[in-house]
């Protein structure tokens, strides 16, 4: 009893692939987890959340604490946003209603500068930070999830109220605490743009290229052609990184690449995005580090290539 | 009848879109024609030529010379090639077969360099040239070609035996002439490869992105990000261009992407090569242009990007 009362609780703001899967985990954990939830609400509150993982075997959490509004909540220590970032503005009103005056709000979502649309629209003394998922995971119907591989979690501060540098990389360090009580590998990043631009060299390279090729990654890595161009597009990320004052470790861009040669053939969120015919994360994953690499002097121009490409397709697409 | 015995003899390898065009074009100016056929023979044979032109209106040749086989054909004092740069060395022997011992061999092909691997195969005594044509033209079926817009063919010299600069031009010369009194538009280009890089200035963004999109010239034209890409490829032809010692005029870019925002919705022969699944030529129209400009020092990142991806899309395709 004493250890839920010590425990955070924690809101899961939109339960797709990601959020459901990091709750799942965390429930089962023995975190105090709540499921806020729109159209796929009677689905999950009827049948609970069910993940096959090849990683931790099959996983449910039935009953889930399931809610339909946020009103309905607990009033959360973290949340974690598991939505696109083409609607983080339409969740401020969720994310308000469902947060602790001090709460920790952490957007597990790629891309760069995700967070500044939300900010203005928090109240100061909410914390926000954003997480990068490094997980192949996938959605497969209202409660049902799929994890393939991987899961770490690399968590930075993006902004909060008045506090000292080490009061918020203390914050930054139970966020992280709270995926590996989980069973979950989760860094603690001194730099949120630093651990964006990071996620980016393979976000750029595979979401893009799933949708313009068609292809998952292991054809993607079959191919000696496509494995040129990833490798480019990831040395293009890693120079745009450099320009804008983040330093990507010499090799990371390898390690990245030889990983998804293990893995199981894998099709990224945009393809998923793509196929649905939703709008595509062409802003926070393209145009953002374009125009933050191109301010600092910087063309990164089969990036550019591929996100135009892109653009059209996505205009086609909806 | 004198008319006649002073026209040249001209012969069509491979009557396609292109090779059926300019041959029916020449057959109508007064040309004694001959048409090689493969698999379209015998339909072309029993009901001839037809060419539904935007331009000149319907046109007819019936009967048209047709042949099944070189060895049945006229000695030719000039013949037109008009196949894919894919199939060129193939060519060969119906060359040698078809032409007198000091025939012109012009090849009606865009892309780079794309006589070279011919010219071992030919006698010293040929003259092999090359011809770049603009032209919106694509077969509808066996002897059946529309003809959307355009037209015009510049024609510049490749190799041939020892004769002085002045009479290969003359040569040159006498090729834009045939052209011209077919009521074509054409130009003497005083050097091939300079005519094969401007061409390149259309080919490079539009063949390809029309099958990496999936998309015509209207909507390619419509889009605001795909606009932008054509005209970034643009410049790195024209950038390649120069790097190999070819100055592309200034303007000629804007000249080409104005042109084709006034044309009818034209899909390029990539895209109906890569729709009935046939190899793309990506050899002649990307990766030789790519080394070329290498070689001197000149990175074209974005259709090194583009060129990657076809790779991928062709290798898929077959």
């Amino acid at each position: 009893m004493s250890e839920t009362v010590n425990k955070p609780v924690v809101g899961i703001i939109g339960t797709g692939a990601i959020g459901g899967f990091y709750g799942v985990m965390l429930a089962r954990a023995g975190f105090d987890v709540h499921f806020l939830l729109r159209s796929e609400f009677c689905a999950v509150a009827e049948r609970g959340l069910q993940i096959n993982s090849a990683v931790h075997g099959p996983l449910t959490l039935h009953p889930a604490n399931t809610y339909s509004a946020a009103e309905d909540m607990p009033p959360c220590d973290w949340l974690l946003v598991g939505t696109k970032t083409t609607s983080n503005v339409g969740l401020a009103p969720a994310i308000i209603q469902a947060a602790k005056p001090d709460a920790k709000v952490l957007l597990l979502q790629n891309g760069l500068d995700v967070e500044d649309s939300l900010r203005p629209l928090l109240a100061d003394s909410l914390h926000l930070l954003g997480g990068l998922c490094l997980i192949c995971v996938h959605r497969d119907g209202p409660g049902l999830i799929t994890h393939q591989a991987l899961g770490a979690v690399n968590v930075g501060y993006h902004s909060g109220p008045a506090i000292a540098d080490a009061a918020r990389q203390a914050i930054v360090e139970e966020g992280a605490g709270l995926f590996r009580a989980a069973g979950i590998d989760s860094q603690a990043m001194a730099n949120l743009h630093q651990a964006r631009w990071q996620k980016l060299v393979w976000n750029i390279p595979y979401n893009g290229l799933s949708v313009l090729l068609g292809a998952g990654t292991t054809p993607l890595m079959a191919d000696a052609d496509s494995r040129v161009l990833i490798q480019a597009l990831m040395a293009e990320v890693v120079r745009g990184a450099k320009a804008c004052g983040h330093d990507i470790a010499p090799g990371y861009a390898d390690y990245l690449f030889t990983m998804t040669e293990k893995m199981p053939d894998y099709w990224p969120s945009m393809y998923h995005d793509f196929r649905h015919k939703r709008p595509l994360e062409l802003e926070a994953i393209y145009a953002r580090p374009l125009a933050a690499a191109k301010a600092a002097g910087c063309e990164l121009s089969r990036i550019d290539a591929l996100y135009r490409s892109l653009c059209f397709i996505d205009r086609g697409n909806l």
